[in-house]
């Protein structure tokens, strides 16, 4: 990996900064946030403005550039990785360090007196900007919006915006019409005094229209904004997309049912120009809802008078609890992922001892097996396939100067899922193609009994998932280790496989309380660096349960799992489970077998069957 | 209870809002919050403004008076006492039920255009001022801060601020000089740069001076303010409390050690014009910290660019950190009042069964027998003790008119607690004097497992104490059941029984990590209705442990009980109990009987000495 060489684009960016022609003076600074429009996670190519600037092409980073001084931000995962793909033009800003400044301290060192500072206020989100503002206006400098954004003006050969084929997905698909869901929409606006919405983030675009696309890799989601008033619907797209006649009957564009569900279409860049204008007719009372992570630029066009900015959108809540038809699909859609990964499972058992597998191969062939399965779209995330020591590194994603071969003296992990037309998947198992050492079986063990922890437990209505987090340490606590990563995440039905506004961390408070109908990640790990790493995720739907009891009539949830994936009783020390883990574990096999044995032997995949029920037939007298 | 008439005192104070003599134009409102200048959860008679002006004399409430309406906001616990303590006058507005406006929204509801709200800006922390003359001014009102306090105005009666006489503790309940905390205190400043800082809390302030009074009721305390700066120190406090010369020789008043370390003393009214004089003299670098929760008065003295307004200020922190002498006294605390409880426990199996024995007689007994202990001071909190249903009611206070007499056929939960030179005190134990049913015992163990699950916790430094909240309610959850309250709460040494920064509760986010040698208390419950209620308390100290591994060199750490008083075997259902949960019992009843069993000899306390024998050797079989 040789870095980036940045000198020139610096020259560049910094005569940008100089003569900005959408600012009358000089900037001292100018911030490159990653991120896009639409603080997606995933972002397009276009977008990847911070890797094109520095070279470091991480999920997580900012960089900042002043006339001296050029530097990024990261986190613990990636300082290895930006210190190779950076040139000596960079300083690395290891966060969480205690020593590393925090961007806006570093920049009030290094700025002189009075400075203007710019950032294109598309791609900083409006609380970010609200507290970089606060903090260099009290130091007497000041954060100015730069419309236009620079390192685009430096950026000869940046790629064109994606506009990929738009996908409509029917009733059988998403159990709710657009209709309903713009009607329950208004109803919660009506509820609240709220006369527009502002729609950004892409995924409940897509969800609200029930739509997706592919204009981000492993999100099924396309460029667009979306404003909902009480009787008009805007869109905002690339209107070249929308020229398919099935899609224009899907969205009804040419003949609404109904006036006030008509679709209003407008180009994509409009939205700004539209939200001024709405904003300009308002009446007295009126009032905008927008998430509080929207882009600066949005926001600020609603004037503070009339912006309700809030932390979840009513799209991203409704988002998060799944109806009938997608736990529906969740299921059909986990079944098929455990389908490909028995496959990949019996054929890694006969294939390592050959010694021919790698992290990299074994990713390929477990996206070629799901890529057999019916309404495969494409992965969810990026395959981390590791191998020994590799496993210890979070975030690894196996690239040929760091491939490891399976073997049968190490523990791999895989962590990978994919997007089906029916729904998400993502599922982690940790495996042991010899003899695991007693260490790791223990660890292994804690893991596993965290994992259960969470996944059996019984708690009342409205309790937030943060709550729960700690039940996955416990056992892990007791010895003395621990995992630095969240437990769960909120998980998307054919879209993101990262979505909130619930998961199960402990480093959230503000979370919505778990719902039944929700579906989140259950991921317990432990990471031994140098040596191995353990992860064992399913993702869960919560559902009602009925304890002995019913205190103060509040009801209680629990989790069902959908993953349906065989979890190594190679290594578990079984002589550490209680009695009612090894049950729950004997009645997950049980439930693999059955269900999944049904679809192997269907799909008329002998090999992958004969694995499954080798795996959940517990030997006697260990489990 | 007959409601306190309010007409008179209503229009009175209506008058005084409109013709305020410190206020150009009228007040169209009045907000009067519970509390003291220096937000004490604990208030003196004088400052029991919200209770003159209605009659509620609950913890909780903020009266809010406008021209034509008078309401009050208070929580659940109190919704039945303010309906049965206000007249017709006032409007009672029950927090947490879905159709009760929030005080700004009330306000907006009710107001004129452009209205004038007053509030003391001594009695209103900083933080809900800020919030509260947000939501005015957005509705297009003004929220102002009225110096003089109106209700004292028209508060003929008002009792005097008391002005107890102080007591001064030596290095031998201390353990740490009040020379040594300011150093301590200087150095903290010096790392943060800062240069002044103010103390507004009253059980800071003690704790600086290593200094008691008993100006509240159950907390050890004295009105009084503190500024350090790095080379003065100023106290302020009424001057007459400082002419003892034992007193002015702790403190070195007329002899100071060295310069820096010499205490000027000032009135405590003058702290205004001092910190004032203060902020005039600053250097443009200059920052000033203080609490976020100190009075909106006090901080808006500070200009905004000086203000560093912190959540816990480094006393709170550094007090709740116990030193060795400290956690030495607390043991010993703790063991003079086990032999309290043990003596009565027993005292109670033999009155009981006469039938003469009430919730309020027990309440005195459990005092007598406390103040007969050395060093006794007084209690920490009132009693809660509370037979059958009223068990079921949290903040249950014995009164003449709700008063049970014990008996073989209801559960009895005592809450108790006292101050001791040496150490403070809180506990709750729950006992059966005849033969509890299924239910009660079910509830009983359920409720132990998760005491037990908290005490015996092993968890990694760092931790925040709301991440072990749930491990309390697990056994409860799984059966349905819960509590709506949090599991614990710091613990003064001498002082306040509830203090920050530590805690164990799902309710915050916001607590500092849990650190040896602070001090908490662990008391899941469980509350059925108009039948019964259960709470186990143990105070506990948070030690290092060390157990089988150590992740990251982070070390581990867990809880040592501090109380030590027998939990009653008859409420469990031993066989829901695992055989750790058992063993955790056996060894805590070993040291119990081990610990306060020697005590109660020395004191040839027999018969108290006979019941903990007997309470703390499990029969045979059952654990």
């Amino acid at each position: 990996m040789s870095p980036k060489i940045t000198g020139e684009l610096l020259r560049q960016l910094r005569q940008a900064m100089r003569n900005c022609k959408y600012f009358s003076e000089p900037l001292q600074a100018y911030i490159v946030p990653s991120g896009d429009a639409h603080q997606s996670e995933y972002i397009a190519p276009c977008d990847c403005r911070r890797e094109f600037i520095c070279g470091f092409n991480g999920s997580a980073g900012t960089a900042i550039v002043t006339e001296q001084h050029a530097a990024m931000w990261t986190d613990g995962r990636y300082f290895l990785q930006a210190s190779q793909q950076m040139d000596n033009n960079w300083t690395l800003m290891k966060m969480g360090l205690k020593e590393t400044p925090s961007q806006e301290d570093w920049l009030i060192s290094v700025l002189p007196e009075n400075s203007k500072v710019g950032v294109d206020p598309w791609i900083i989100a409006a609380d970010q900007w609200k507290n970089m503002s606060k903090a260099l206006s009290g130091a007497g400098h000041s954060l100015v919006a730069v419309q236009d954004n620079l390192i685009d003006a430096v950026w000869m050969d940046r790629p064109e915006r994606p506009s990929t084929q738009l996908r409509a997905l029917g009733l059988d698909y998403t159990g709710k019409s657009k209709a309903d869901k713009i009607t329950t929409l208004r109803a919660k606006m009506t509820e609240r005094k709220i006369t527009w919405f502002v729609a950004t983030a892409l995924d409940e675009i897509a969800w609200l229209f029930n739509l997706r696309g592919a204009d981000i890799e492993y999100n099924p989601v396309f460029f667009a904004y979306a404003i909902v008033g009480m009787n008009t619907i805007r869109l905002f797209v690339d209107l070249k997309r929308l020229s398919d006649p099935a899609l224009r009957d899907h969205l009804q564009l040419d003949s609404p049912s109904k006036p006030e569900l008509s679709i209003q279409t407008f180009p994509y860049e409009s939205v700004y120009t539209e939200l001024q204008a709405i904003c300009a007719a308002q009446g007295p009372k009126d009032k905008v809802w927008i998430c509080d992570k929207a882009s600066c630029a949005l926001t600020q066009v609603i004037p503070k008078a009339h912006r309700s900015a809030i932390p979840y959108t009513p799209l991203c809540l409704a988002k998060a609890v799944k109806n009938a038809t997608e736990i529906q699909g969740m299921k059909m859609a986990h079944i098929k992922d455990a389908v490909a990964l028995c496959e990949l499972f019996a054929w890694l058992e006969k294939e390592i001892p050959k010694g021919n597998v790698t992290e990299i191969s074994a990713a390929d062939k477990a996206e070629e097996l799901r890529s057999q399965q019916k309404d495969f779209v494409g992965l969810s995330f990026p395959t981390i396939s590791s191998v020994g020591p590799n496993g210890a590194i979070i975030h690894y994603r196996p690239l040929p100067e760091t491939n490891r071969t399976l073997s049968l003296n190490e523990v791999y992990l895989i962590d990978s899922g994919a997007q089906y037309v029916d729904g998400t998947t993502d599922v982690t198992r940790t495996m042991h193609f010899g003899t695991p050492s007693a260490f790791e079986k223990e660890c292994f063990t804690y893991v596993l009994k965290g994992h259960i922890a969470v996944s059996a437990a019984v708690f009342p209505n409205g309790t937030k998932g943060h709550l729960l987090d700690s039940f996955a340490r416990a056992a892990l606590w007791d010895s003395g280790l621990d995992y630095l990563h969240g437990t769960g995440h909120g998980v998307g039905c054919f879209l993101n496989v990262h979505e909130g506004p619930c998961g199960i961390s402990y480093k959230t408070f503000a979370d919505e309380p778990l719902e039944a109908g929700m579906i989140v990640s259950d991921e317990p790990g432990y990471y031994e660096d140098g040596s191995f790493g353990i992860r064992i995720e399913n993702v869960v739907l919560v559902i009602p349960t009925k304890p002995k009891y019913n205190y103060r009539n509040r009801g209680s949830l629990t989790f069902e799992p959908l993953t349906l994936v065989p979890i190594q009783v190679k290594m578990m020390s079984t002589e550490l489970l209680t009695q009612k883990e090894r049950d729950w574990v004997n009645e997950y096999h049980r439930k693999c077998r059955e269900v999944v044995g049904a679809e192997l032997e269907r799909q008329g995949r002998k090999d992958a069957l004969e694995w499954l029920i080798r795996e959940t037939q517990a030997p006697k007298g260990t489990l």
